[in-house]
């Protein structure tokens, strides 16, 4: 498996990081992920671009997927240029430089029990 | 980020708002969202039919995502030219005059354990 | 909204009907539900194969979906050729003589708190 | 139904299993599953490449899927060449010798009330 598979363009319309949580830190705690697979053989320079409802867009936040990696990326732990707000709706735009394969998850936590929701996002 | 990502016609064959809900009102309130991005630099006029399993469609609603913004809009919330119907099924199409990308979410509080489901729409 | 949006052929790998639920019956009852909804002018007729694990598949389930109309169709309910066996994998396939769009939700009432998946079909 | 439908190539970028679960064995158990439709005639050789965020990818765990069959595939029951590592994130990558569609599912039961997410996967 040495192919680069994937898009260099994805798109996750939706985004919300709530405030509270239930439950045991770390894996439990509320969360929005993007997860993000480098299938190739070069490190996937990765740049986002995050969407407000009534302010400018911030970008770039940059991470790299090393060669052959996967990355559950999650926007709770963005810190450059800004963290991401809380309890605010928000959208994402992911570029990579290489072919990359993107999916979203979102585990809420805000109530005693979790809630899940996931889909391969937008491709261009 | 100036470019304008996406597609002109967005299909969601899922809808249905439950009438009863449990929680703090607000943001746990039983809700149907439709995460719409505007990714370039002219306003998105976006016109929603909204079908129906045993009458006429309802058309059009009508919002605007203005240019770099991102909307997430709650079904619930349409009022113009009719409240869609609680506890009945329904689908929306949701067409702009420029790309957007769009993402389906209901938060369903019914229950005491809110549920939460997520895709990208289909496009065309 | 005269024009017949989508494809004429869908798939949904994923299918299971617990055969217990918990809460009141009708709309928390677990169930498996295809949206279909066709937006153009003529009705659409709709063949559904279902494949098991260790059987031959079963075709066809018909139902026919009128001009501008949703129908949310439920698994659950389906009768003819046979009923879809409770606690068993199936997938599907979704075949319209006219373009539709499809889109694959469950709800799990199998514990007290309920659970939902969705995700737009693949189409073809 | 004779037709292959689908294609070579599928990409699962989420993946995580937890170690803990609750409820009764079986159904309920935490879970990833990949769900795998073969509408064709003749046997899917099916290789799967599960990437790490930091090590290199393990391949190939292989399965058949039958012809007119689905294989609702748990990521935790795969033996060969090695069980999937526990609470760590991987992706996946899923290629057939013919056609096929496949949606990704996740049962998650660490908690009393489980939750589930799901999408048709990446497919290329």
């Amino acid at each position: 498996m040495t192919r680069a598979i994937g898009r260099f363009v994805w798109v996750i319309p939706e985004g919300y990081i709530p405030s509270e949580s239930h439950g045991p830190s770390g894996p439990m705690t509320s969360h929005e992920t993007a997860c993000l697979l480098n299938t190739g053989e070069t490190p996937a320079h990765v740049r986002i671009t995050v969407f407000y409802a009534d302010r400018e867009p911030i970008s770039p936040y940059q991470v790299v997927v090393p060669p052959r990696r996967t990355l559950h990326l999650r926007f709770n732990d963005l810190r450059e240029p800004e963290p991401i707000r809380r309890d605010t709706d928000y959208s994402s735009v992911i570029e990579s430089d290489v072919p990359i394969v993107v999916q979203h998850t979102r585990l809420d936590s805000r109530q005693a029990a979790e809630a899940l929701l996931s889909t391969v996002a937008y491709s261009q």
